[in-house]
């Protein structure tokens, strides 16, 4: 599947139901915040060195359903307002990758304003 | 772009700056939390009536950042999760199917839950 | 009911069950971001001007639960991070009130960061 | 500090800088999760067992920043959804005591729903 397809699925699957005057962008991310919500749920009493455990014992099929649902939101927040996905997100990689040049970013987690005066 | 492709840029990404120290499922759904939060924060005081405005005014580019920046850690909780995110969606977009039929569901935003009891 | 009387409750709560073990602070954010989540699905589908309606009709009780769930996951992970929160909120407010001077702000939304180079 | 006095502290202070025409419920909520972002980037790179040197290490004086302005959108929500937020949360242990039994509760995670149908 790719985002074309995700998105026209998710599109007319709202459609069918004349659900469109429900989607508003502000809704939509309402919605996906819902959502993001019932993620961290899954994991929030699974210390670290837990999670493996918990995929294997229904964590993994509970945070599938959850992923979907986010990313069904994301699709159609990018979709109301008029977003090309698939551009933004080859976009926002082509810049993460200026930003964290791999020598200066190599092991460590700072953030990229920081990253600028260091040595590598 | 598709999602295996996805998947595997963002993989490589953090695997060339020895990054997936860091990418537990927790930390990524934390750091997809903060995403989020900068998602909210584009709409936050602008009300429904005013959205066409601000997407025509610098909006829509913020949007399509930030919504990168979610899709990005959402696809790297579901591959260092091993979830198969393709399968994860279609999956729900099936389910989703069943749980609002098309004549129940068209034009009302209740809960599937709600749904069953009621006339079409 | 005062801040130090809610903290006092919420551990003796935590303690009675022997939930200290579960309270880290990142296990308490995440929980808190599942609040915030049904926080936001009570009024994802109602639009800014069918709010009263909501509040009117069973809303505000819900919205009245996780408010109360969110400030109780709040206070412990103040508590669990040793951060006074009275204090917090107090010196937040004094800086916000530098940031934000009335005159500039008044009537506007802006960021304190673009309120610098404005005239009153 | 109580609640009614950071209401209206809050409220005073909104009024002010005539902001009460942002403060809409739905915009608060969206700048509620804002927060909460920010205070999830604070923990997100930082696994459960690094917590307190981050703590000792700058991070309990940004989660105070963050706490705080997460508790002041929380009390504004409440304030402009008329909800009583010291009843609110006095309700809420109250009903968090009963759901959970010490006995039944004690040392386990498990949901209230699970806790029903097992033995102390």
């Amino acid at each position: 599947m790719d985002f074309e397809q995700l998105r026209y699925q998710v599109a007319a699957f709202a459609q069918d139901r004349d659900w469109d005057q429900f989607h508003s962008v502000r809704n939509l991310i309402l919605a996906l915040v819902g959502e993001v919500g019932e993620l961290a749920e899954i994991v929030q009493w699974t210390s670290d060195d837990k999670i493996d455990e918990l995929l294997k014992s229904g964590g993994r099929e509970r945070l599938a359903q959850e992923l979907a649902d986010v990313l069904i939101y994301l699709v159609r927040v990018a979709d109301k307002s008029q977003v090309d996905l698939a551009k933004a997100v080859s976009d926002k990689l082509a810049e993460n990758d200026a930003k964290y040049p791999k020598d200066k970013a190599r092991g460590n987690a700072k953030k990229y304003t920081e990253l600028r005066d260091e040595a590598p």
